[in-house]
């Protein structure tokens, strides 16, 4: 029951189909154009700040068997959509590939299928998985601090949320969808935000007390962070002025969820724009850290090299502070937890740690 | 800031120390003993109505130099626990086997050795790990419906939440502690609790509004679901008088799910009395529903097939019901989820699927 205008989403979807309409028209043989999604076609968009596609394309023409299918599939998908901003419904993209059991020989045969598909329209569109109405299985990530968030309810009531006084200590639930028709932000009287990768270290700095120590709000990614989470600290970064810090293990996949919080993932680059927060800060674990901290380690393995040889290429990784910790940490052979800091005790983390690293980056409580 | 007596979970470590020092001073060998657990060794408790340990023990001896090494970490654990009572902190599974690197010889080597040593110092005490604050990595739950809870907060304040009035579409999240020293029930108007396997099928019932139209609470299980979500349930169910209905995938894995809520989990038999809701009964998705309901499936694997073959000589799926269930599965070689019901709609699973599985049940709206 959310009172959003739908109409630049069904134009958009409308003018697909008279796309492929006109091309049949024309007898030509009917195609859509869109960037290649690779590592090798990302650039950086000195405008917006972050990562987004670059000058490569690929075809989806109807030349082949399998690209006529996907354009068949394009259009049955054009049309649920339609549908579902008519109801007024979502649906998982789960539930998008067993209702495509009705669509004859569009019906898809891999959720992966589906999912590419629902991606392609968002880049083909310049439109959010969210105007379609689609949304993952993906959950949202959780939040405690001092902010009011006002969330538009499935009852249509506005409900308004203070992230410490009205929630229980799990925090507050971030929603698949957290758009401004959504949710809004009706102050923050916090310094920063921290990004935190591990639920044991959320709850820790939680239990700690460090939101209201240090003026913080913490967001838990839980792991490489769901697009909303993504979306959520943007725009609560954003809108609030607030910089982001952004606190993982120290290992190569721990940097790749930084990057999706900085930068933008690879997977969706045409909407970094919408989801990166190219001012979040890389705080730590770092392989530094292991060194200065004389942290607790395991052995990098095979994959961890190579996702750290791969980083060293990819293009966000390119400032001197990564290739730095980068080659640094493959010549130690090591990686480390955030929760490895308990070998000082359970307070350290938040008496000690946080608040040298903070006063390293600049950042200490007003 | 719980205002809980924890003096009977000192004197149970207390005694477990005095037990090891006492064999010293007759210069016995020290040793424990404690229940094998494993599948061969669960039987069903009568009385309790769940699945607990049989008569089948192990001994942790100092006679081997490995249990010599068990003995000096329980010591150890003992002492950590008896700290963090006095200043009031929890501490993460991971946490402690970090903080374990200050116990020189009785550093842990591994994170599954401090696990289990976490849990088979539950066993030798009859304490729970809630009552050595110590909590695990996993995420506790979300929970949409009718009922008032009040959480004593980490700022020692009690906090009254309504699960649809005061919480936003994402619900309330359950917290680690779930104890009544931590929540407690401010009463329903709910007839059942629905406990759902997946978050997609979890929003898809909360979106239709099945909590409302159906009076029944929705808890999110997240897959193999976390202890405090189980206890949750437990507690949801056995003081407020409600039967809880389990609403899975079609899958081997599912039924164990739904086995570790029911029965109780082997891992965790010692505790079953606290985690186990007898009562709740599995609704679907069946291998019967594949048929019924002419369900999209996948194959089964190789891993499948033999998770259902040990299920059938697993003590806890022994009635008539499950092992015709788990025989025709392994007939129709062939498996389903619980979105697959989007095959007929996004609306079919709430206005058709539900209400005709819960009639076959006896549970219907009052």
């Amino acid at each position: 029951m959310i009172n959003k205008d739908y109409s630049h989403v069904i134009n958009k979807i409308d003018s697909l189909a008279a796309k492929i309409y006109n091309d049949f028209q024309k007898t030509d043989v009917p195609f859509l154009q869109l960037p290649t999604r690779s590592k090798s076609n990302i650039k950086f968009d000195g405008k917006l700040n972050v990562w987004k596609y670059g000058e490569n394309t690929i075809e989806r023409s109807a030349k082949s068997l399998d690209g006529a299918y996907m354009l068949l599939r394009t259009m049955y998908l054009a049309d649920f959509i339609k549908e579902m901003i008519k109801v007024n419904k979502s649906s998982t993209l789960r539930e998008m590939y067993y209702i495509s059991e009705g669509w004859d020989l569009a019906k898809f045969h891999s959720q992966n299928e589906s999912n590419l598909l629902a991606e392609d329209l968002e880049v083909i569109t310049s439109c959010m998985r969210e105007d379609f109405k689609l949304r993952p299985e993906e959950d949202g990530a959780r939040v405690i601090g001092n902010v009011t968030i006002e969330e538009m309810t499935r009852n249509n009531t506005k409900k308004k949320i203070h992230c410490q006084d009205d929630v229980g200590d799990a925090g507050y639930s971030i929603p698949y969808n957290v758009e401004p028709e959504k949710i809004t932000f009706k102050g923050t009287d916090a310094d920063f935000i921290v990004a935190i990768e591990t639920g044991g270290m959320f709850d820790r700095l939680a239990e700690n007390g460090f939101d209201t120590s240090n003026r913080a709000i913490l967001v838990h990614l839980k792991g490489q962070p769901a697009r909303s989470t993504r979306r959520f600290i943007k725009r609560l970064s954003d809108e609030n002025n607030l910089p982001v810090i952004v606190f993982t293990d120290c290992d190569p996949w721990s940097y790749r969820i930084y990057a999706s919080v900085a930068y933008g993932a690879i997977k969706t680059a045409h909407i970094s724009e919408y989801l990166a927060t190219p001012a979040a800060q890389y705080l730590g674990v770092t392989p530094s850290d292991i060194e200065n901290y004389e942290l607790p380690t395991d052995d990098l393995t095979k994959e961890d090299i190579n996702a750290l040889k791969s980083e060293l290429t990819d293009p966000r990784f390119q400032d001197s502070f990564w290739k730095g910790e980068i080659k640094l940490q493959l010549k130690l052979g090591k990686k480390s937890e955030q929760q490895a800091l308990a070998k000082y005790g359970l307070d350290y983390v938040t008496d000690t740690y946080l608040p040298e690293k903070l006063a390293e980056m600049g950042i200490t409580r007003k």
